[in-house]
């Protein structure tokens, strides 16, 4: 069992020998950017569903509008490399909010982020799984049963460590990469390419006026192809020293990769009058229009849904290092700020395993009922650092920092627009719940933080303790028999004081043979190991309460150190402890919490 | 949770509280006869059923039929009133198996029991439950989890002990038993009450001819009616003090009532000519021919309705009293043997709660799909039973032993005959699983015997033990930081020995921050305890196996007993647990299994 786990997961690492499992700026592109690039399988399709509503010739605002997008992104990308430069210690916005605010902002940001690692990694395996049933109808039945596979797969990758993970997700990505930019420079170089397109032709007559509520839902929907842009900086202590650097070199990477694609494709789907059909998305228009519908369409295809399940894992390259942070503020359990064996936040990742996998059963592993909660955590989010960065600049003062807050203040308020409608006009169908689970998380926050104060205080953290005082301890040997099980008890327990007694328990039931109490007593005279015996008799069944009455009275009386030896027999297999009888469970399960006893097993091993 | 469960089962009890737990020979019938008695509601039908194939003619075989099974049965309450009186401590065919076989005879017949117990719980409960489900076809849908609701109710009841179960089922047991009774009255006193009878119309043109082969199958499809006759033979123990008075009455009471309901329905069944029905089984349509189909008829069905699906506590009084025996005799894990607070065999309780259960849901709740699995087991203990009793007469040979001993071989022949009908025609319809689960059983009761003689030799239990011997004894303390807690953990240390030392564990990872180990041991040098601080630096993440490794090489050096004190928090409520850096688990599962190590927690509570 272990020894397979192990093969799974790898041997342990040493701290030096962790640079292998950080990553690199190209890997950080298929670790922790595969969220953020693959949203141009949705983005421009949810910006051209929204315009369609008012008609077939709104559908060329689509270039504005992905204009006003990336200039958004670049706003964005400017951010959160700054973030970087300054955070270096990983957490996002997370960070950003600490330093710069006071009070529970950082902690909203902090469960912002939580709720949107949870969506991300249900969302993008959802979204995989449902591309891939959608090509072969029969794996519908089985949706959720591959959506756990699946998060199975990324979880014990994970756990081997990112870089492992990165190099796992290297081919894919880049094919995606490069495939989806070759399809747009064909497109553009080849404009007649677009033979095979079927032109757009509206179910609905449109309304053809174009409000500025519309323009604003498009804008907001199309927003959604931002989401992951964050994922670097949250993640900064998983790149290789030099850390920042690195991490600033992947999110400028990512910018431009995702800038030209999202240009590109609005280019090309406006070029060519394309507009959202049921039957199939706009992105496999646009792949066919420019290179038809040959071997390299149909690998591309499966490139992109491969991707959209792997798109969870920046998720997984987010959660743990803000866990972790989270874990030594205080905020949540000390767990999650443990390394494991691989130097791995083990705990953060299996729990986000665990509630992304609750909620992919939850909905059923349907993309559609989690994309209303979606966006609005990470929206948050990107307006928090964003305010904390205006702050952050009017703070410390360098060098055109009033430009610098300019630009991040324009970035903040964009953003808190886009989180606005994102709510309001999806909180019926969904969103309560984010409203719902933000607040939740923050209180928990708190309340393990104030939990944490009052122990450090009641440990005495604050203080120098006193001088450790020592006591006359007397040993306790519960004993059912004169065996060598009972001399081995009874010599570790004269090692450990002079004062050794042995208590038996012989319970007055109908079948026990009356002479029991006198039979070991003779027995014990006979072998006279220079340690009393007391037998306690008892009416009741439980053997385990008289030795517990008799060790209260004892501490009443006296004030010694008392300490309980519970001799056990350590049976060779695993499967023959059920053949004893489990004295030591019921004894120490009555003595926990008594914390002026020791209690202590004495094993012996069955040869 | 645990007041909850106090109230379930009642408060513990006393030793000489537990004859309030003791049953009379009239409660008797309800806890440990309704298997027996409530074969009335089968056993009839079964040889009707059979006899019909051979047409219409045939069914009249059903009184001579039913005389021989009296007889039988006569045999068999001779038989077990002697087994009463010859093995008061319970246990049936095994006890008398074990005093009267070499080798593995009594574990076949405890195995058989166990089996048949096994079935016998779930065999009634499907049937009440498929009664009902007849009467309320709604139901149908509901089957299993009706059937898991009365196995836990009946668990309960037995784990308050077998007096509260025997009270509580005395009504309908009252109720059924005088019923029936009044029914066979009217029914033989007024001959001409048969005026709604539907007389027997075979679906089949019948063979007209009975053959041996169809008379023997009949007469052991009527042998269903005598299961359960065993049980109060192997519940001895359960009665009221003089118990094998009680019993002996109470085995006695159960032959004549079920001799005359046997009797009394074949007698009617052939005056009136009344044959299988696919709609209405045989009992009903006497009963209606008896009373006619009023209040009285109705309520009869339902009081048979329950005490069938009570019947499975026959088994209850049965399985756990025979593991008790089986743990003393070292066939079964010695828990078996333990009472509860209630004085009740609670492990026995379970375990056969979990069989049936399992069992039920395995067959779905049908009845049909156990009843070829059913009597083997106890016809196999009836014919060991009555074979033991031979050899008991000729090894004591007290008055009249040749006619005990005839009169119990030709049981034993007619028994074992029975059983060799029931395993051939049966076999391929399920009848296998019990002749695999059978040997099964006894390889298991087989190699935890032999386990348990190896231990008592490696644990000296056949010779008095050397004299224990006292080592110099070093404990380690592992630390985190200066604090009230390590103040605690370390004035235990030294209550327990002069030699003690701190050991604490810095990784060198990339986080921590690097003067950590100067700064603890500084703080220490501060502090002052008088117990030296060993910082151990590891690569690795794991803070427990430097530990383990320190002790290691200290054992190897030194020749000196170990103690290793884990200092732990243990926070005022349980929820809390969570918080605290759970090394004292790791720790103590990685030194699991040292003999030479006494691993202990030291609590400390938080205020």
């Amino acid at each position: 069992m272990r020894s397979v786990w192990r093969s799974l997961i790898g041997p342990p690492l040493r701290a030096q020998e962790v640079s292998k499992e950080q990553i690199t700026p190209v890997e950080g592109l298929s670790a922790l950017s595969l969220d953020a690039l693959t949203s141009v399988a949705y983005g421009p399709e949810a910006i051209l569903a929204v315009l369609a509503v008012a008609g077939a010739g709104a559908l060329s605002l689509v270039l504005p509008i992905t204009v006003v997008i990336v200039l958004l992104l670049a706003t964005l990308v400017f951010s959160y490399r700054q973030v970087i430069d300054a955070y270096p210690g990983g957490g996002g916005s997370y960070a950003v909010c600490r330093a710069n605010f006071r009070g529970r902002v950082k902690l909203l940001a902090a469960a912002a982020l939580i709720v949107d690692y949870t969506l991300t990694v249900a969302v993008s395996i959802a979204a995989g799984v449902g591309m891939l049933a959608s090509a072969f109808p029969g794996l519908i039945a089985l949706t959720v049963p591959i959506c756990l596979c699946i998060l199975a797969v990324i979880t014990v990758l994970n756990l081997r460590g990112l870089g492992d993970t990165a190099r796992a997700f290297l081919l894919p990505t880049v094919v995606f990469i490069g495939g989806l930019l070759a399809v747009i420079a064909v497109g553009l170089l080849h404009p007649l390419a677009a033979g095979s397109v079927r032109p757009y032709r509206p179910a609905l007559p449109g309304l053809e006026t174009v409000g500025l509520l519309l323009l604003l839902k498009a804008f907001s929907a199309g927003c959604s192809a931002l989401t992951g842009v964050e994922a670097i900086a949250n993640g900064v202590p998983l790149f290789r020293p030099p850390r920042a650097l690195r991490a600033k070199r992947t999110e400028l990477l990512l910018g431009n990769i995702l800038a030209v694609m999202l240009l590109g494709l609005a280019v090309l789907a406006d070029r060519w009058r394309i507009g959202p059909q049921s039957e199939e998305t706009v992105l496999s228009q646009v792949m066919a229009a420019a290179v038809g519908r040959n071997w390299a369409y149909y690998l591309l295809s499966l490139t992109i849904t491969l991707v959209l399940a792997l798109a969870a894992n920046t998720a997984f390259g987010g959660l743990p290092v803000l866990a972790g942070l989270l874990a030594k503020d205080n905020y949540l359990p000390h767990l999650f700020a443990l390394r494991d064996d691989r130097q791995v936040f083990a705990y953060g990742v299996c729990t986000l395993t665990v509630l992304s996998g609750v909620l992919l059963v939850a909905v059923n592993g349907q993309t559609l009922a989690l994309i209303p909660l979606y966006a609005i955590g990470v929206f948050t989010s990107f307006t928090l650092a964003q305010t904390g960065l205006v702050r952050h600049w009017r703070r410390i003062r360098p060098r055109h920092w009033r430009h610098r807050a300019v630009i991040n203040g324009i970035g903040a308020c964009v953003t808190a627009t886009a989180s606005g409608i994102f709510l309001v006009s999806k909180f019926t169908e969904g969103a309560w719940v984010v409203t719902l689970a933000i607040p939740l998380l923050i209180v928990l926050f708190a309340r393990i933080h104030s939990y944490y104060q009052r122990t450090a205080h009641a440990l005495g953290l604050d203080m120098p303790p006193g001088r450790p005082c020592r006591r006359d301890t007397l040993v306790v040997v519960p004993v059912t028999d004169v065996s060598r099980l009972t001399q081995h008890a009874i010599g570790m327990a004269l090692s450990i004081s002079d004062r050794v007694v042995a208590v038996t328990v012989v319970t007055s039931g109908a079948e026990t043979s009356p002479g029991r109490a006198e039979e070991l007593r003779e027995q014990w005279a006979r072998w006279d190991p220079g340690v009393p015996l007391h037998v306690l008799e008892t009416d009741y069944a439980s053997v385990a309460r008289p030795v517990v009455t008799y060790i209260d009275e004892f501490a009443r009386r006296h004030d010694e150190q008392l300490v309980v030896l519970i001799p056990i027999v350590l049976p060779d297999r695993l499967r023959y402890s059920l053949l004893h009888n489990h004295l030591d469970l019921v004894l120490a399960e009555e003595l926990r919490g008594r914390p002026d006893v020791i209690v202590a097993r004495v094993p012996m091993h069955l040869p």
